[in-house]
């Protein structure tokens, strides 16, 4: 049962028992048939018939068609649900849309661990998305600088004016920032948009086509490009838990000899990036099966998420793992480019019923319960790794979930990367 | 129409008419209805009413069940199809799974450009996959590396005898490398395996289990971490467009301004990490929709390609582009980790379908379908942002093609990036 929900002042007016399932601990629910699954879930979430309906409608040829052009049809990826995720004191049942078998097992297998620590405490950045203007042809980058700065105060205003809908929700332009763009003539100016609930990308792409020209001028050049950047760094989330190194046994392995397991991997991917590569993308096999599924644009939370990595000169590992005395402490922090508002979600029934089964009342809301999920996935592939290895806990244990004959040795061609052992995810 | 099929080596015994169908162009294709549409793809595809059933059957939750874990039903992803594309003189109907609006418009429209001139020119390497077999406690590097290297024959014998199946149809283990791992007392061996047409994440994974130990053995330490690595850096395809400048020219910008800007964004690209993110998620906007649809794995994708980007120390963009007199020429290098064999092919009926609409005969054959999705959405981002920008081009012209009233300025919150002018899409 959760404890009282941390994030009170997000929650101001609203009963806390409105907003919290009993509990995102469905014992057994992978045992059931589908069908068992969706009522068991149905009352979980204190969804209506109609919204668990809403859930299970899958698309229609006629939405899909309506979303994007030349559609014959509608690509189904199988929808599962991630358990046991504690999120800031808060139950959280987790939509997954994945084709990947065990991802979504061995994320709720990895939250059990977690939630025996507490769970995951998570924050996130204010929704701060970031629009580059480039300017070309600036002879004099001192004085360009000197010209916008001096104009700083008027270019806000400005700036606001153009988002007054945005501006009464509480966002608006934070900042407005002068980088050197590497080339000769070259000035970028960056625009930074509290874009509240929304992912934010038309915002600041309109808003960066209207104050092309004025910057340009300012600076005495001519505008280049004008768009967003998926490097948006300041939106970054961060997650951290505490597992203790007791749950962590697998196997023939104990805690401990786990937990040393995992701490040896994190940094095995802080050294080598061939490593981080693969490490990351265990992350992501948690990350993009809710931001799918939630109606938000995965190449763009891929791509602000890598570029971070990528930030400090090498190639490095987006969650990093230590065993302090007997918990194993692991944080993860990355770009989050989400909305809860806006985009796919006025268009797609299962993504709005998804979005609201994770009771996210922000974007940053969302964006932790996303990252959580990530992070979820990481140490269930790291504690498969440090343990009996990701073949031998996995595809056997799928199969045998599913009555398949097993075939480790037979080596079958299956697009199984980063996941681990389901034993206790039946549980 | 098509010329001679250049990959004669591959089709082998094949009619080449067999192979091609008539042509990618289907001009009108998005003015028809949804059913209209599906008609005229099954003559061009020449496919029988069965295997377009297939392609449009959606997908059942008893499947999706079958798939993942803790299953409550499927989201479904519009299926579009990309059109004029020619692929080292192949016609390709490109299928394409994705929410963004005008990501299937922008990326038809780029490719009948780069078809003016020739269409796309692409190669893929082997599909060598590797798998990292971390060893740590080796007190002796140099003595770990010799014997290691002296049993380099009988290893690979080794390795090729678990892989049967895997030899039989030409593939095996290519290469065994031993690297520094960054730590002390860290080696890491790093095991090359062509997969043929398997995405080759289970081959390589079992792989590494099986000779861990053995090779702890030989260095005289004991094994980490053995998985594959991601950051598959054996296993790219390179793609190279020659468009005449000429039908680059977009509303009131000429071909040759437009041309220029092209490579003005490029050199942004190559100088500003910022704007290779956004760069690169253009181009991962064409990638993922045909590596989702055809039932591959787009973290494995992402992973490589952005970790690729970040290889030379800086984050850099994976395509370039300059104008070369009279045409623009730009190339796209990136790891490609695709299969045509296994996985979610072995379960999904339209990943099936859908790649059976591609024509792909292998593995290789795919990537270089997928790269070149994925460098005509880089054009048709770079066209846009380099002319009008991408709100006034975009999300106007979605707007008209689908009878919606037009919100340029309402800034509406929607999760568009790097879409583009879809004007000429309709030809």
């Amino acid at each position: 049962m959760p404890t009282a929900n941390p994030l009170s002042s997000v929650t101001a007016g609203v009963a806390p028992e409105a907003l919290l399932p009993t509990s995102s601990r469905l014992p057994g629910f992978y045992k059931l048939d589908l069908q068992d699954r969706c009522t068991v879930l149905q009352a979980a979430a204190g969804f209506s018939p109609e919204e668990l309906a809403a859930l299970t409608a899958g698309l229609d040829t006629r939405t899909a068609d309506g979303m994007i052009e030349n559609a014959i049809g509608v690509y189904g990826l199988p929808l599962g649900i991630g358990l046991n995720f504690l999120v800031n004191g808060r139950e959280v049942l987790v939509p997954m849309a994945v084709e990947e078998p065990s991802v979504v097992a061995a994320a709720s297998n990895a939250a059990r661990m977690v939630r025996a620590g507490g769970g995951f405490a998570a924050e996130a950045d204010e929704s701060i998305m970031t629009a580059q203007v480039e300017l070309r042809g600036v002879r004099d980058h001192e004085a360009a600088v000197g010209r916008v700065r001096a104009e700083l105060p008027a270019l806000l205003a400005e700036a606001n004016a153009m988002l007054p809908r945005l501006v009464v929700r509480g966002g608006g332009v934070r900042d407005l920032e002068v980088r050197g763009g590497g080339g000769a003539e070259r000035l970028v100016v960056h625009i930074h948009v509290d874009c509240r609930d929304a992912m934010g990308a038309n915002i600041v792409n309109t808003l960066a086509e209207a104050m092309a020209g004025r910057l340009a001028a300012l600076a005495g050049g001519y505008h280049g490009l004008r768009i967003l950047t998926n490097l948006c760094d300041r939106r970054c989330v961060r997650v951290k838990v505490r597992v203790p190194v007791s749950v962590l046994a697998a196997g023939d392995f104990e805690g401990d000899e786990v937990a040393e397991g995992i701490e040896a991997a994190s940094r095995f991917a802080e050294e080598d990036p061939y490593r981080a590569a693969t490490h990351n993308k265990g992350i992501m096999n948690g990350v993009d099966p809710v931001v799918i599924a939630t109606g938000n644009d995965w190449r763009g939370v891929e791509a602000g998420a890598h570029a971070y990595a990528a930030q400090q000169g090498r190639y490095s590992p987006l969650a990093t793992w230590r065993l302090r005395g007997q918990e194993l402490c692991g944080e993860l922090a990355m770009p989050m480019a989400v909305g809860i508002v806006g985009g796919t979600l006025d268009r797609h029934p299962v993504a709005r019923a998804a979005l609201r089964l994770t009771r996210a009342r922000s974007a940053g809301e969302l964006g932790m319960v996303i990252a959580s999920a990530g992070l979820a996935s990481n140490l269930a592939a790291l504690r498969a790794l440090a343990s009996e290895g990701i073949q031998r806990g996995h595809m056997a244990l799928h199969n045998r979930l599913h009555n398949r004959p097993s075939s480790v040795t037979a080596v079958a061609a299956h697009n199984v990367v980063n996941a681990a052992s389901v034993v206790e995810a039946k549980a």
